[in-house]
Order: structure tokens, then sequence, then C-alpha cells
């Protein structure tokens, strides 16, 4: 089966479902939205940035940073959950910016919550949608803290395929990434000067445990031997960051013509150097401020609210 | 690689990981515990069944539950989640049972949340544990509300097995449910006659669109007759229900010397008659509470504190 990128001059966001057409009703169930229930053309027809990330309070985080950042009117701490109704997803919507939590973690979280978003996008009619996911993940020879770009995400055999099961067939897609999206995240980060940020490769595995080479869960069947060869394997081929997303996020939004980046955060630690993570709590948080920090700077830019006067600003604000 | 089931006749949780012995402290970094933070065998020695569900408001209503139908002071509202300091996974302690979330949905996140659970009962000294997964689930040819318990949990190509990817092998871990635990959720079921209780096959898919053959989905390769004719490939196998879980619960489980029982109700719709899920939302509510009574009652009999005069209550109940 060949499946042809998204990508049709218009901007539009595609689904690629003949059935759809069909439908005299779409019910975004785990959004708890649907096209009979909801005009989602004027909910989110102004969308032009998603932001998707696993945990739900960094979510609502990172939408209030935007409410601060696109200077609107409040102190948005009273951001409405639009998916409220139901306990999986949270969505908050602050001007064109949609900030929306995976719900879990894994493969099937973002997947189920991709397939809807992206029907959201198009029954809204949005077009030249970005999305990014920010997330945190494990480092692999570079230091806790530093912010990853993805160039090309890889499964666990450390090859840049993703195998989605359809029915009992297996279709391989393409993890394909905007490499201009991933320029222009990194040039935007020159602009901040407190943490290091790299493109490399990112690794997704199935699970955290036995799929990273973690020593440290329930079951383990290999040496701390194995563990070290096939991280230096990985590592040799580029790969600079683990988590569990990536792919299927760069497979699906790629077939479906939004623009995408993964944007992560060395959290964890330097695999090479143990599996327990014991870092500060405030440590860890403001790691995952950072790639929070660069997407809002990026999005400032594109929408013309950003200039050389506030990198003092910035300064101030991770400082503090 | 051989791997060989878990019990070792003194009822004990066993982990399966020669490297935790040497660890100084283990940090359970997704259930915000650990064994230097926390002293685990008081805090969780006496669990004797763990429940484990998708949605961390229903898991709180199994335990508030659990709390009433055990005759525990109070009413219940203002139970402890025990893993509030993060905001993935749910943990609510009533006596002996432990009432738990898995976060999301999926392999990744039960994975991890298993991982965890393990350990906690292993540094707990837990024993003669048993552990159920209740859950809603799609429906094959029976209908919506009916409850099934699983005997034989199938992947996506209607084996018997789940596929654990090891570092960069495939392990083939078989998922054994233990049989005894069935029939005796059978014979808890008998009385309760306000629902039908089915035991099954179960299939278990990666994720909820592609992989069930949902034609609702922003990408949909197939066609209808295609979708049909791959149910009732698995619907002729013995399957009556799918989700996204049970394989990867009951390999784990089984190899860590845990009871493990999956118990689900078909709360979306018999797949041959459609995809879209429109019952109404109270309608849900009452079929995810059937599960819960089941295994309330199940626990209770195991702790003594049923008797046949509480078939009204039951009755009264469940029509309430």
């Amino acid at each position: 089966m060949t499946e042809r990128k998204g990508y049709a001059g218009n901007g539009l966001v595609h689904v690629k479902n003949p059935h759809l057409d069909s439908m005299d009703e779409d019910v975004l169930y785990h959004l708890n939205l649907g096209t009979k229930t909801h005009n989602l053309t004027v909910m989110f027809g102004d969308i032009k940035f998603v932001c998707v990330g696993g945990s739900p309070n960094r979510m609502k985080a990172f939408a209030q940073l935007m409410h601060k950042e696109l200077g609107l009117e409040g102190d948005g701490k009273d951001l409405k959950d639009i998916c409220a109704g139901t306990d999986r997803y949270s969505m908050y919507k602050v001007g064109p910016v949609l900030s929306i939590s995976q719900h879990g973690m894994g493969i099937p979280c973002i997947s189920i919550m991709l397939h809807e978003l992206i029907k959201l996008l198009h029954h809204a009619k949005c077009h030249d949608v970005t999305i990014i996911r920010i997330s945190t993940s494990g480092g692999l020879g570079i230091d806790p803290g530093t912010v990853v770009i993805t160039d090309i995400a890889v499964d666990s055999s450390l090859k840049a395929r993703f195998e989605q099961v359809i029915l009992d067939n297996i279709v391989v897609r393409s993890p394909e990434l905007d490499k201009d999206l991933v320029e222009e995240l990194l040039n935007c980060s020159k602009e901040i000067h407190d943490f290091p940020t790299l493109i490399r490769h990112t690794m997704r595995t199935y699970d955290f445990y036995e799929g990273q080479g973690q020593l440290g869960g329930a079951l383990c069947s290999f040496s701390n031997e194995k563990k070290l060869a096939y991280l230096k394997r990985a590592y040799n081929a580029g790969v600079r960051n683990i988590e569990m997303e990536s792919t299927v996020f760069a497979a699906i939004c790629g077939l479906c013509g939004l623009k995408a980046a993964v944007v992560c955060v060395v959290c964890v630690l330097n695999r090479f150097e143990g599996d327990q993570m014991k870092a500060p709590h405030e440590v860890l948080v403001e790691y995952q401020r950072r790639p929070q920090h660069l997407i809002s700077l990026f999005i400032k830019k594109h929408l013309g609210l950003y200039n050389q006067m506030e990198l003092l600003d910035n300064a101030f604000f991770l400082n503090n």
C-alpha cells in the first residue's frame, strides 16, 4: 500500500477517509465535541498553531503562558478546558493557539487524539496549521535540560518508519517532519541563551521499561552491558533522545497536511549514566518550561509580536 | 527466550528483575512513590485486590462504591488520591482494595503502571493478590451493556500472544488469565440478574481507529466490506469484544504471580451495526457501573461480607 503526503497546495487540513462525507454527524467522542452539537468553524476556524503534550497540567500552563505572551486580557487563570466533559483529553484555546494534552503516554493515546483533532481542524476549515509536540524525553549522551528538535524519528530498530496495523495488515508509514519548521525552530532557539538546543534524531519506543532498556522495571531480562550496547548503537545512529510518540505523530500529521515538529527537553537523565529519575521537582519543572518557551517565541515571531527588545524579558522569564 | 510464569507457591508478588536488589532506592516515578520516601509495607501491605481501569473518575467512583460496600466509616467522598502529586495515574485505597487508573489508553500507559504497581506490591510484601482490569469495550455481535469476562486475550491477528519489544528484539509472551478466577467471576454474575455476562475471547488492538477497523477516523483506507469481513473473522474465532490492553495486562500479571482477570462492559456498540458512539450519557454511565458492581460482589464474597439477603439491595443499586 502506498500513501501520499497530504500537502495539496491550498494549506487545508486533509482527512484521508472517503467515508466521512457520507456521515450526517461526526462525533469526536474522546474530545467530547461533534459536528451537530458544536459549531466547529466558529469555535476553531482561526487556529494556526496546535501544541500537543502529555500532561494536562503542562498543557494548561502552556496555554496560560501563551495567554500572557499574546497580551490577551485577564490573567488566564480561568482558561476553560474545552474537553471538560470528559476526563480524558484537555484542550485550551488562546487566540490562534490550541493547547491539547494527549491524555496518556505512547502511541495509542496520541493516535486517538490526532484522528479526532485532525477531523476537528478539517470540519473547522482551518488552513496553514503548524502542529508541534512538546514533551519530556530521556537523553542519550547529552545533558538533562537540553532541548532536542527532532529531524528524524526512528523506531526501536533505528529505522525511520512507523508500522501501522490496519485491520490485520501492517502498513509502513514515513514519519516525516517538516524540514523548514525544524530549521526555523533552531533559529528561534538561538535567541534564547539560557539552554542548549540541538537538532538530532529521536527514538520512539513502544514502552518505557523493557523497550527503552530500563534496568528498573518489574521485569528485566537483560544485563547492563546489553542495555549500554543497545543505547550505544542508537547513539551512533544519531539518536540523542528517547520518547514514545514521535513516529506516529510525524506519520499521521504528514499524511494530513499539517506542518509538524517534535520538540522535547531531556528531562529524565542521560541514559548512559543511569535509569532512575531523582532530579529535584523544581529542576524538572524548569526543564519542562523550556520547550514551551521556545514554541512561545516561535509563535510570537509568526504573529509579528516579537522583537529584540524582548530578549531581556525572556531571560527574566527563564530565571524566575 | 523462554519465560516462566510467576507463581511460586508462596503467593508473593514477584518481580523478575535481578537488578532491583542492588538498588538502594526504588523511585516509582509515575506513581509519585518510592522506597525511601514512603513506608510501602505500612501503606499497602494488606492489599488483596487491585482494580485497574482507564478513567480516573471511574476508578474514584469504584473506590467510593467499595468504601460503601465494605461498610467503612464516612461517605467516602473525600477519599485521598495517593498519586495526587502527579497528574498521571490516580490511586485510591479502601481497606484491602486498591483502585488505580491506568492513566490513558493502550499498552504503553497500562504497561508503565503495571511495572510500578507490581514493584509497589513486591516492596510492600503483598501476597495472594488478585488483579482485575475493569473497562469499557467495543462489542462484536453482542448487545451494548453485556459484560464480557475474558477467557483468552488475542492480538489483532487473532493469536493469543503479546509481542514485547525488549531492546530491539521481539519476545512473544503468553497472555494467560486465571481460569479459576474467570469461573468464579461468572458464578458471581449469576447472582446479578440485571445484565448479561459472558465468558468470551477479547481482541486487543494497538489503536482505536485503523487497528479496530473504524470507518470514522481521519485516515481510513479500507471499505466497509473489508472491515466487516475482518470483524467476522474475529467473531468466528470467538472474539466478542475489542479493547486495547488485555494482552499486555495478562502477560505481565501472569509473569509476576498475580491472579488476573479482564472484565469489560460492551459500552460502545455492536461493531457489526456501526462505528459512531451516540448512546446517551446516562446509559453509558449505567453500563460503566456494571463491571464495578460485579467486582464489588466478588470482593465482598471473598471477604465474607456477602449473603443472599443482599440481592434485593443489589437490584436496588442497579436500578437507581
